[in-house]
């Protein structure tokens, strides 16, 4: 397979064909989560998808270095001691609110929910507030460079200067600057302080109540939230990097404002190539708790929501959303996923009967051994088309019923070669737990000790013996306790096999 | 009960009764890993027992904020591009070794790791590298306190000059000052920097090919390794605060140098009780990789060591670690494991036997009422005596001879109230899940869905009907494939019960 790699650069808009900067090695970086509460739905589909993606290119034979953020600069309040000489507040530090325990327990719990998902931890993983001297070095940088003004005590990017200096602001998002300057806002205080509504604040200067705070040249206070990526990104990949990736939704104005970071502190651009992740709806319409149409990872898992019928695996909702486009929206719905498991369930058997297969012809390749070869073929071009998760998969579906008809006998081993079985099996198992990143969750609940299949296969040896025998009793009680444990049976010619909800 | 917890300060070197600054609040930081390789047994025998520690103390009622730090501060070296002009060395910086990486990849082991022996992650888990403003601006108090100097760039804490004004110093780590003198050495390259041996580091310009570095107002360079700990005990927990804890080999020179570095810096000391956890060894001796005398927790978990006869589960494990004293040193050898392997399945056996007693008496309360009782009061009175998990898993033992009477029917449930069996059994919970932090294994291999259970109680039905039917083919199978998965049945008068090696 001579196939190339394209990607969809968002900075293009067009697919272009990936070339890394340094031959065999991609760097990539990746807008991590907010730690300040519990990591939502949408956010795991992109990590989902940056996870699948690093996956595939690692198995393309490419080294990556993965650097995926934690945001971790806050904007809680609560009574700071401003002069270190306040006793009392001094004694009573362990009563007041510390940002950065509310920051480990959210933290903690997006790791947790990642491990959950199956996703491969990144390379590194840096945090906002542990790069505070790179993000003043680079604050400076941009002043250093006529691109950044100080007023009482914060810093803002002067926008309108770097666009009429560099042909860049805009280019990522598709904004025009004149639209910019007339649309933008600013969620911080201190908006009056900005020479231009397009402006944006790199440090801002802390007000007394504000708990998170740092030294700096210009004032005590934090930086401001688009140019943790810039300092960390420039740190850990370089000046200018391969891939950089993170949710459509941080297009504008976040990543337009990192190139502009970058561009006024370097001189240059940070990634090559843009990739964007589209959102995740339920119900047809954005996910929205005030409007009452929203679902978390738990309530997926334990079913309890009002808009789904029962609980669903986590594999199976990472199944799911591999069944949509990374840069497609990807609709939630109790429907959808009530097929989308039954595809899984599917996907899985039938790696399950390919496993199992014994190549038993006579080595001779006919069309089947074509067709079966081209099959594979698509897969890979699926992948390297931008990451086609969705038809890659309706590729291996494909070869499913040709995995079932070898096993029952209405296709013939004689039609293919015993490395095509061989390639047809390494596909389905590369793919779906190396690529795809989906385990078996039957094994998994064994503990990975295979027990629950050897006890499994006992008691369906005990079922088998006890109805050739009529032992109804006993048969019984099999089918009972079974049903009882969610443990479904499944009698085929090969034997029976079992499944668990 | 009214006893009150004693802890033994390494400070005073007596127990005292322990007293928190705040009331019902406590302020703990606890020396965590080097993340630079993988986390050595020693290593998790201290963390596992400032686990127990943080449980107890919340079950005791305090509001625990529980600080336990990385230290990711390495010293690895490599090329550096110095200028940032050096395009190629831009270029390749892929190319080049990451410390980050190495680190995130060790810490990611050290919390999987922390997570098999179950210890509850920290309130926060502060990192050195994330912490260089507050070490830098510690440095500059230190400085300003007139108890540092600079040299070509690197600054030393005055030892001598501190020792002089402070009845502080040596006081930890029961150092006389001027054998200090005699004896300190450094590891670091500039000792011949320093006005005296005893003076140490603080922070340390990086040669060129250092690869962790950072601006400060000395220099391009890093800090001290005793610094990270005063700066971030203080930023979390403020300048004095209640425990301190770490292993043995810590107290000096690290301890006594915080100590130091926090009189220096804030005219206080850093905490009030200081807990130091004593050292693991291996028959007899000082674990050593290169006397052959060292074993890793996965060649624990999965028995590849000579100096074991099988494998150890990490539960076991974290038993066998409890029941030893955490000031006493631990001996590890293959007869202490396969008596504390016995000791742990007699303890869950108990327990499980005891849970499952109904209570069929009259409610009065007789001698064996007492002597329940006492033996409950006795196992917080252990615990409230400096920890002594030994000595409280022996009050529990001693119960459970009454348990397994009260089932046999040895012991009579007239002479004990139905408060009595009450308070056994949530003792017994409270102890051995809540406190010692131990968790079922057989039930964790089920996914923790019961499943096995589930399974286990049909197999054994099965079995039982088989012989009593003399229907031996089914009864030697059952047999055959238990035995193959390492599950054996115990026949008791109560039933069947089974466990899994």
């Amino acid at each position: 397979m001579d196939q190339k790699l394209q990607v969809y650069n968002s900075l293009s808009r067009k697919k272009e064909v990936f070339k890394p900067i340094n031959e065999g090695q991609i760097g990539m970086y990746v807008c991590g989560p907010t730690v300040y509460s519990d990591v939502h739905l949408g956010n795991c589909r992109t990590f989902v998808s940056f996870d699948v993606i690093y996956r595939y290119l690692m198995y393309l034979g490419y080294r990556v270095r993965y650097v995926r953020n934690i945001t971790d600069v806050g904007h809680l309040v609560g009574d700071v001691d401003t002069g270190g000489e306040d006793k009392i507040a001094e004694k009573a530090r362990l009563e007041r609110l510390e940002p950065m325990e509310v920051v480990q327990k959210y933290m903690n719990g997006f790791h947790e929910m990642m491990k959950i998902f199956n996703t491969l931890p990144p390379s590194i993983e840096p945090r906002a507030t542990g790069h505070i001297i790179e993000q003043i070095e680079m604050v400076q940088a941009i002043i250093d460079n006529g691109y950044a003004y100080v007023k009482n005590g914060s810093v803002y990017f002067d926008t309108i200067k770097f666009a009429k200096n560099n042909d860049v602001y805009g280019k990522l998002s598709g904004r025009v600057i004149d639209e910019l300057i007339a649309e933008s806002r600013d969620d911080l205080k201190n908006q009056d302080e900005k020479n231009h509504p397009a402006d944006f604040a790199i440090w801002i200067k802390a007000a007394p109540s504000h708990l998170m705070r740092w030294n700096s040249p210009w004032s005590v206070g934090f930086p401001g939230w688009h140019l943790e990526c810039s300092a960390m990104s420039t740190k850990y990949l370089g000046k200018t990097f391969d891939i950089h990736g993170g949710g459509n939704d941080l297009k504008f104005p976040h990543h337009e404002n990192e190139v502009a970071q970058n561009h006024g502190a370097c001189g240059c651009a940070p990634a090559n190539y843009w990739l964007h992740t589209n959102m995740l709806l339920m119900n047809g319409k954005k996910m929205s708790k005030s409007e009452d149409n929203s679902i978390t990872p738990p309530q997926l898992f334990n079913g309890e929501s009002k808009h789904i019928s029962k609980s669903y695996s986590p594999m199976m909702i990472r199944f799911f959303m591999l069944q949509s486009h990374y840069r497609s929206t990807l609709d939630l719905t109790d429907e959808a996923l009530l097929a989308a498991e039954k595809g899984y369930k599917r996907l899985m058997e039938g790696n399950k009967t390919l496993q199992a297969l014994n190549y038993a012809g006579k080595n001779a390749a006919g069309n089947l051994d074509k067709e079966i070869n081209d099959l594979i073929d698509h897969i890979f071009e699926e992948m390297n088309d931008d990451f086609n998760t969705p038809k890659a998969l309706a590729r291996l579906f494909e070869l499913v019923p040709k995995v079932n008809g070898l096993k029952a006998g209405h296709l013939s081993f004689d039609d293919i070669t015993a490395y095509t079985l061989d390639r047809m099996k390494s596909t389905f198992q590369v793919f779906i737990f190396d690529i795809f990143g989906l385990k078996n969750e039957e094994l998994a609940t064994g503990g990975g000790n295979g027990a629950m299949d050897g006890l499994m296969q006992l008691i369906i040896d005990i079922r088998q013996n006890a109805r050739a025998n009529k032992d109804w009793d006993t048969s019984d009680k099999i089918r009972d306790t079974l049903g009882a444990l969610k443990i479904q049976l499944k009698d085929g010619k090969e034997g029976t096999t079992w499944t668990k909800d």
